[in-house]
């Protein structure tokens, strides 16, 4: 499930190479090659629960698991045993694969990438190992272009503009500034303290895409973060990881989309809206300026407010009470 | 009314170029050499309109205008009917004229810039051609001058900043990270999908300006963005396309000003302060940190809330439903 | 107190230097060598007092001072008689300090540096005179690393982003584009206008701490900023002046907190959390998504809301004022 052309894939991993001291159940393992989220994950991969209550089906073949959850793996699987299961993975996953590096001999367009007809490269560009450029690509002055990123055709990267992990596809403009592909947000704690939990996604820039100055977009943790086809995002906004924007979509400035939500086809966004985590937003919603968005939205819906509500009870609202202190004065 | 240093003209351009399969009315033209605004358009520029209502007064000699109001050209211009103006603009516009490049031969300080005495080049700038950097000035590592921007004497630019399509006074300070002149944000859409309009206009900043790190700064649509002489500007702000900054006003972090909006002379704006498109925000007058401005705010009153509303009625509100709901848990 | 990393101290100089037609009072002083903060300035620094009130007590040998607060100086002490006491430290103490300037040779990684054993650095990476890398940290493409700066061992950073005047310590991950250590937002304003008030502080980033994509953090005016040990903060987070944030501590995406605030250990922000300047956040209260933070907030609490209450309060307010609209609509 992991990219290769991002990770390098350090394995075949034995568990005890995992367990840092943790209690291992079953037979062991000795060829882990990969790590994934506990649905995707396959007889080679590492994968951990972190939830509250039984452990749900899985292949993987390696899991990390509370205490109350080791007896729940399928026949046949190891089980590290941990009190925190996330931060136990996050310390550990780096052993089967990590982000590819950029070349550190001081070339900065590395020879191993492929570079196609009418590309311009202004001064200072830096280009990764596998990357590809297509043709007719405008690459910005001190834009960097990660180790196997694809970018599409007539594309082009502004100024000082930063693309990893990613695959972008054609007629996409990314402005001065903009961070694609960095790891997200993501936070574990245990006895030893907070780390940050490694991520293994990928962000994938569909067709027509424009993203403003300074926005950034993180990969997803697995899987992807993904901007679809002709979506539109103004400045300085932040697309978590895993998030997904539907095609034609517009966000304004200061726009940010929590981690994992939907954002569906043609939703209209006005400046400095929110969105939390694992939230959908049906097609062809608006959302006024400003809007703290803390649940779903419905198709073709406009909301607005903080907390958000549809607009019409919030203009209701936001009259009313100006009327009530207004009667109130004239007391 | 294109700024030659910063566009490069490709014309004369004959409509036959423009049409893209869009019915033409009237004799033609064979000297396309500029795009402008509607007001501002000369025999020679192609413009649009794209409004409700008729047609105001222009004397554009090229109009892209929609089937009712392509009537009402005046005589002598010719017109290009379509059904969405503003998209077909967005996608013609380019073959008259175009943002400048930079170099593409690897060398990093332009030759054809011109740099003053006493200028200090930290490793890895980027000076394009045409460029003007004066006495004084302290240029970071990694910034980027774009092609025929000028910076003025004693200005200090911090790293990884970009400068493009921008007139830069003396004794600004412009922090790491910010960018400086991109193109704003505009989506037109038609049946071909939505595309980005581009921009032929420039951002001006007046002597003694900050701005700070992060910041992004637009240029215009058409004409300028300005920020006016000794306005400071905090970390993380969004200065749309055309917007104008009054002089000394103070911009605190997250302030976000929305396209064509003019902020007055000494205006004072808290954190996260938003501002709607094109509004007025008079002279002196002082926002709240945190609020967001729907309407025009009258000269030195003091505005705050969510909508935004003269401060003392935010303020009754906000006393009064705390009041009123403490009764209620009282009954 | 100046730490000399940083700062390139020009003195000794004579006050006559710093007068600028100011009125002087005392014996004179020809030894000046540093400028320091009121409380903490000796009998060779340059201090100032801008408040309201009597003089606080000081040992500074040079105080700029209000007229009526001239004769309140201790004996021995040579004073500068300005209307704006502020604006004119403003104007003169880069006499007496200024930050060090990165190498004007174009060789990007300076022979001053000291890079430790495994250190990869990707093209373009720039390091200033005097700084030094730790064992096994990767510096990332296009990263600017300032004269004097200490990263510690295994600590990552990002593509483009920047640090100067920062101490980092092990295992810190700074991502793409962050800016970590620039002046901070302060703005003065006299006869003459408005100037930024230089800065001799420092920004010290401790072990394991995160600091996502184009997140900014400011260093000191005096003093430090400071991120404590194992703080994660998110994306596009703005953290100013002499701001503290305790250990531990989760700022989600958009976080902006202002200067002299302090967070205590443990506090978790959710997104877009704004609090105002010179405020204390007690240890691990919780900050709801979207709150804007006026008032001090005790430990362990958790508040919400424009302008953030205790959550309790700020739910009961939400759904009251719904409720009421609700009835109304039935009359």
């Amino acid at each position: 499930m992991i990219d290769p052309r991002f990770y390098a894939l350090l394995g075949p991993v034995p568990v005890s190479a995992l367990a840092g001291g943790a209690e291992v159940r079953g037979a062991g393992h000795t060829g882990l090659t990969g790590v994934a989220a506990l649905s995707d994950a396959g007889s080679d991969d590492l994968a951990y629960f972190d939830g509250k209550g039984a452990l749900p089906p899985t292949r993987a073949g390696v899991l990390i698991l509370r205490p109350q959850n080791a007896a729940q793996a399928q026949e046949g699987a190891t089980v590290i045993v941990a009190a925190q299961p996330r931060a136990h993975f996050a310390r550990v996953a780096g052993r089967i694969a990590v982000e590819r590096r950029f070349q550190s001999d001081g070339v900065f367009v590395s020879p191993e990438a492929r570079i196609e007809a009418g590309v311009s490269l202004a001064p200072g560009v830096v280009i990764g190992p596998g990357a590809q450029i297509g043709a007719d690509a405008e690459i910005g002055p001190h834009a960097v272009i990660g180790p196997g990123v694809a970018i599409g055709r007539r594309t082009r990267i502004g100024p000082g503009a930063s693309v990893v992990c990613a695959l972008v596809g054609d007629d996409v403009i990314i402005h001065a500034g903009a961070r694609i592909g960095q790891t997200g947000f993501g936070v574990a704690g245990d006895a030893g303290g907070a780390v940050d939990v490694p991520h293994f996604g990928r962000a994938i820039v569909q067709d027509g895409v424009s993203i403003g100055a300074g926005s950034t977009v993180d990969r997803g943790l697995f899987g992807d973060t993904v901007i679809a086809e002709g979506a539109k995002i103004d400045n300085l906004c932040q697309i978590a990881h895993n998030v997904v924007i539907g095609r034609g979509a517009v966000i304004a400035a200061f726009g940010g989309i929590s981690g994992s939500t939907r954002v569906g086809d043609g939703v209209m966004m006005g400046g400095r809206v929110g969105i939390a985590d694992h939230r959908t937003i049906g097609k062809g919603a608006m959302l006024a300026a400003g809007s703290a968005v803390m649940h779903d939205v419905p198709a073709g819906e406009t909301w607005a407010g903080y907390p958000a509500k549809p607009v019409r009870q919030w203009l209701r609202e936001t009259a009313w009470l100006s009327r009530a202190i207004g009667k109130r004065d004239g007391d």
